[in-house]
């Protein structure tokens, strides 16, 4: 439906009372208290429990499934496998989604589910699970992205082609797509250059790490419809791709959201939740699955592992003239990487006229990747800012100053088409030199780095409903899962609009009958999209509460005007009335005139983009190769903080979350192409002790396209982490880190190399 | 927000492919499984289980309570009394209905609630309940509704005076109010009549017979948010009641509503559910209850008993010339039974002119009743209607000509100043006269009897959505409760609206955070109104769809009409295109364009009033004195019958409930105030054997104000039935009854009395 939000009526003038401030959020009590309903919290009547085979081979073809000895266990009441599901082509969104939660004709990675049994406890469907005999023939498999674009690598899909590549229809292969991106002449721009620059660098794949393991609970009623209780970045999107995998129709699915314990883009699909479905179907009862830490790690997606060269020249002075990349992206046993963010965003913040990019999404026998906060793009920056540096110091000048030079700015296109309007990144440059931080001396045997970073923010399909209770409090709908803290913000923006204590407003997360549909939770999207519909939504309300204080008057609709929470005369020729709350109205015409509601549908646009610098000092322990974090500096333009200390803790959060990528976190694989580290005690992600208190500059260059100027803050913090973190590395030890994670071994390593040339 | 349903649209000769057929319930194969969900049907982690402490006594002050004992138990996580609830002023409906879930300064019935428990097992919030020491100052009591008028009465509430009567300040009563409704000259009306009868009448309190007793889980968060999971036939106004007693904002507290095992105007108030809730916060923890079925008959509400005269007089021509009444309504311990529906109906469906009723409503020492199907009418009915056969046979006419000589039409103007469209008394008289069960002779030993019966049906706020996915199914939201079948009839009139398949529509019925406010699912209203919203929202997402086929095929919006699902070029002018589906649509724009959603709130209006007539054959055992059916016919007018096999079930339970209240249903208090038969065993409804099939005929005489000419089913069937059964047993064994139930040792008490005149 027609938005009335056609300009966002921003208006930097204006006074704000709310929206700016920190109250504690509406949900947080009963979340540190322990009384919040997370995915693994309900139980129905009847529920029985499920758990997942997973394969114990990396490949391995599957000639047959033997279930009869596991369907016979007291207990148990449905077993499934590939059966089960209906048999969609490969190659296809729906065929390929099918095939990556049950595995059909082949098992292609370690923990890859076989088989799924539902019984009246876990203890029986673990016992049944025993009895399940998968006979595999074991396939040789391919674990690194090179070795997998390896004439004679083992073929994960006999079917795939490369997209992108002449002449691939007939070449069996492991590249999923070719993508070239660029802009200008490189040769020209590398001729111009008076330094420069090429290096390789690597990545491994690293988790998302939420503390919530997913958990769900499946009804598939007698009459075909579906109801899903579980823990998602989005509802919708779970709901349609269910009924694509099963072939039925949205309609009949209702997806309600749990609370989330963690998601960071790990929860935008899903894995157990459609065995659940199946498992219910077939024993007609409730379904509740809970995965553990171990399946978390084998059975979910983490984030790509890469392989890359950039290379990049300056001018003396430090115009950077041209930059070439080539990236290779580990997307595991299946597409779906999001691998054309990198080249997008990797040196989207400088104003290049030179730009090449060569990118290729490879699978291997890992579990599919999935999304986290700014997917694929991390990783590579990681690489782009330690050349920033490099550069700057060959040149002789000041880390900050080389990125001021080549800094885009309102007016600039970017090497994806986009011209940026308003956008912050030299104020955040500006902010970060005047910084306590960057100003005060390093200390002494510490390093100090800075890196940048880069997010488009998003915006996309979202709806929201705001109603006026008979009461005058206020229930907001929102469609968007709330990963972070967006209830609060958007409950925010909603009674800075009506004028109305925050206290008087609450918000719900609709089930997916409840409301159209919306965009996942990702991207930074969610306080920006869904506080536009309810803001759209509140001014749809406003203007019905005017029409009704014109009704109560016996006046011309025009004749009234909504300021501060009140409808009041719009001038003194209307007549003398005394102000009428929003409470007053709705307790005189709530049933005469039916409720008051305003409802929001759209393809939210007009995302600001970010920037961020973060500053960071370390420690080099020589003798172990341990890096310390002594001090850390977010500098980030939100735009607006709605709520400025969860502003600030998506800066730490995202801090945080790349310290642990930058010096510890990794998958390892041995030999046998099983995964040999699925659990916190050997996947190691930061501690307390491990990190200091994450200091944030919140700059704020408004976005002129939403009502309050808010750009979006999830991505851009993790952006930079890890780049900082090895430019500090080298500041402190002389070395320049080509692979993620710094670990210990590995800087010794590089230690040794540097001291031998 | 303004409806785009300014005039209904009312097609009489649109083809109708959906409404008017008979699909099968989306909900019903859950329920005839067993899978569907009731109120005692959710668990929560760490959820504890509440029992109710009740009065024993039907009258005492409670001088203290003292539950320290109780508290001591282990196990016994909360105990609350009257101190835990706010103090509202009594004569207030917040104050009223506090005090009726929650004895304050006395215990006014037998089951009176005084405290309850929240334990970690129902067997300790059992023991605790015996170890709660309240100390009671035994009152007089007073029962029958005449006793509670006498001068001397033991006095209920000490500050209560009589609303409606002159000099009433200062007298301690326990009459709530005297209503009188009158118009013409009933003085001049009688001196017109050439035959006059006058009788007076009785009737005990009946149950409504819910077979699902009340069952909640309430969850106080802390945050000092509140969700309640209850079975209810009015989530919103459980939720706004609530705000009301607990004095908390109504944007906090979020019902949802359960699948419902019957209502029948029963479950329109609470009783166990604000315990549930005030325990929950006591205990930080969620709180279920679920009511036995004594505490049912105890301590919820039923119907009405009533007291009454009535006399009406007619010429020899059969012309009814005056009405006269005189009625007593108890209603329990506090106001609330809806008493003035009975003189706006009893006469209703004869064209009048002189009518003169005077209404009193009572307090006694009862539970505080409650609506059933057509509140306060069916009882005083059952007098009304034997007096119109008793004046038929006097002067010597068939019972159904002079409900026909005397019956109301379009014009006609009722005694609470509505002016009639039109309606179809006239015709469900004629079609009655027509059916078999009336032409075919009255079988030997047998009598036969009629009496018909009129409801208002009802309108008022509602609120719904309908959502198109993005594959073209469509999701409903109501915010009204389902409990006859209302998901169904309404998606079809959705269905048939967009021109979809009826299984590509699914309703969901909404928490009270997700949609505004809705009157109760009472009085008839609720496939009327929440059918009304659905066709506006329909009707707006019709809309939307025409403008996005517009944006496809980039012409302007009025050059596309919508048809039989499909959006089309309005002329050949327009240019040439294939219609696109609902589905096609969906795909193309509810990503680029935002979702699809219509939303309607309104108060709705335009109710069709409805009519009806029973014709009822019993045979009566003149030595049991037990009544049996023998053959029972329900003539209605729907207006439209949107799905006929769910109307003629709303046409055979009310008939099937009458038949229970006019034979068997009763509350019987002892000498000492308290309830003797609060269980099935002691309180006799019919069972399968008691009754024959019902048959039905169902009128359609179209209501003009809604799209489909729908009336509205609920009520009516009840209104007549026992005056029907009166009536033939008086036919059967020459006897007029004059109480509820008409019950063995009473029928056997008139045909002594007759065999003695």
């Amino acid at each position: 439906m027609a938005s009335i939000l056609e300009k966002s009526g921003f208006n930097p003038d204006k006074k704000l009372k709310i929206v700016g401030t920190n109250p504690v959020k509406h949900d947080g009590p009963d979340k540190v208290t322990g009384r919040a309903k997370f995915g693994a919290d309900l139980m129905l009547p009847g529920m029985l429990f499920g758990k997942v085979l997973r394969s114990p081979h990396p490949h391995a073809n599957i000639r047959s499934i033997d279930t009869s000895a596991a369907e016979k266990v007291p207990g148990v009441r449905a077993v499934v496998t590939r059966a089960d599901f209906p048999e969609l082509p490969f190659g296809t969104g729906p065929g390929d989604l099918s095939r990556n939660i049950m595995a059909r004709e082949k098992a292609l990675y370690d923990g890859h589910a076989v088989a799924a049994v539902a019984a009246t406890s876990e203890a029986i469907a673990k016992k049944a699970l025993k009895l399940i005999k998968v006979d595999y023939e074991v396939l040789p498999h391919v674990i690194d992205v090179r070795d997998a674009m390896k004439a004679g690598a083992p073929v994960l899909h006999p079917t795939l082609r490369t997209k992108g590549v002449e002449g691939a229809a007939d070449k069996q292969t492991n590249v999923v797509e070719r993508l070239v991106l660029a802009v200008g002449d490189i040769d020209k721009g590398f001729a111009e250059a008076d330094v420069v620059i090429e290096r390789t660098f690597d990545s491994q794949p690293m988790h998302q790490g939420y503390i919530e393991p997913q958990g769900c609970v499946a009804n598939w009623t007698d009459d075909g419809q579906v109801d899903l209780w579980c823990t998602t970045q989005g509802t919708h999107v779970f709901r349609d791709r269910l009924g694509e995998i099963l072939k039925m129709e949205s309609a009949k699915i209702r997806v309600t959201q749990s609370e989330m314990g963690g998601g960071f883009g790990g929860k935008t699909g899903f894995y157990a939740e459609p065995l659940a479905v199946v498992l219910s179907k077939k024993a007609r009862r409730p379904v509740k699955i809970v995965l553990t830490r171990s399946e978390v790690f084998r059975g979910t997606g983490p984030v790509s592992g890469t392989h890359y060269r950039v290379k990049m020249g300056c001018t003396k002075d430090g115009r950077i003239t041209a930059a070439d990349a080539e990236l290779l992206f580990q997307t595991g046993a299946f597409t779906g990487s999001m691998y054309f963010n990198a080249p997008q965003a990797m040196f989207t913040r400088y104003a290049l006229k030179n730009i090449r990019t060569v990118s290729y999404e490879v699978v291997s026998n890992r579990p599919k990747v999935n999304s986290f906060r700014a997917p694929c793009v991390p990783q590579i920056v990681f690489g782009v800012e330690q050349i920033i540096n490099e550069l700057a110091e060959k040149i002789g000048i000041d880390p900050i100053d080389i990125r001021l030079k080549n800094a885009m700015k309102q007016g600039d296109t970017t090497i994806y088409g986009q011209t940026f309007g308003p956008i912050g990144f030299v104020e955040t440059l500006e902010a970060s030199k005047k910084c306590d931080h960057y100003r005060s001396p390093v200390p002494k045997g510490q390093g100090r780095g800075v890196a940048a970073g880069f997010w488009f923010n998003r915006g996309g399909d979202t709806t929201g409903s705001l109603t006026v209770t008979p009461d005058g409090s206020v229930t907001l709908m929102l469609g968007t899962s709330d990963v972070a803290g967006s209830r609060l913000s958007i409950s925010m923006m909603a009674a800075e609009e009506l004028g109305v204590p925050l206290d008087k407003v609450r918000a719900i997360l609709a089930d997916t009958s409840s409301i159209g549909n919306n965009r996942v939770t990702a991207g930074s999207r969610t306080t920006f999209s869904s506080g536009m519909v309810i803001i759209d939504s509140a001014r749809k309300v406003i203007k019905e509460l005017c029409r009704r204080a014109a009704i109560i008057w016996k006046v011309p609709e025009d004749g009234v005007v909504f300021e501060d929470g009140f409808c009041k005369p719009a001038s003194s020729n209307v007549g003398e009335f005394a102000p009428l709350s929003i409470a007053e109205i709705a307790a005189k015409t709530s049933v005469s005139h039916g409720a008051i509601s305003g409802h929001s549908e759209m393809n939210v646009t007009g995302e600001g983009p970010g920037f961020g610098l973060h500053i960071v000092d370390v420690e080099v322990d020589k003798e172990t190769g341990r890096v310390d974090i002594k001090r850390y500096t977010v500098i980030e333009d939100a735009g607006k903080a709605i709520h400025p200390l969860q502003v600030e803790g998506q800066y730490q959060g995202g801090a945080i979350q790349g310290v642990g990528w930058a010096l510890n976190e990794e998958y390892v694989y041995g030999a046998d192409g099983r995964l040999q580290n699925p659990g916190f005690l050997d996947y190691r992600m930061p501690v307390a002790s491990d990190v200091p208190m994450v200091d944030t500059v919140i700059v704020e260059v408004p976005n002129p396209n939403h009502p309050y100027g808010l750009r979006g803050v999830g991505e851009v913090p993790v952006v930079p982490t890890m780049a900082a973190i090895a430019n500090a590395i080298h500041a402190a030890a002389g070395i320049w880190p080509d692979s993620l994670p710094m670990s210990p071994p590995k800087v010794l390593d590089w230690i040794e190399a540097a001291q031998k040339r």
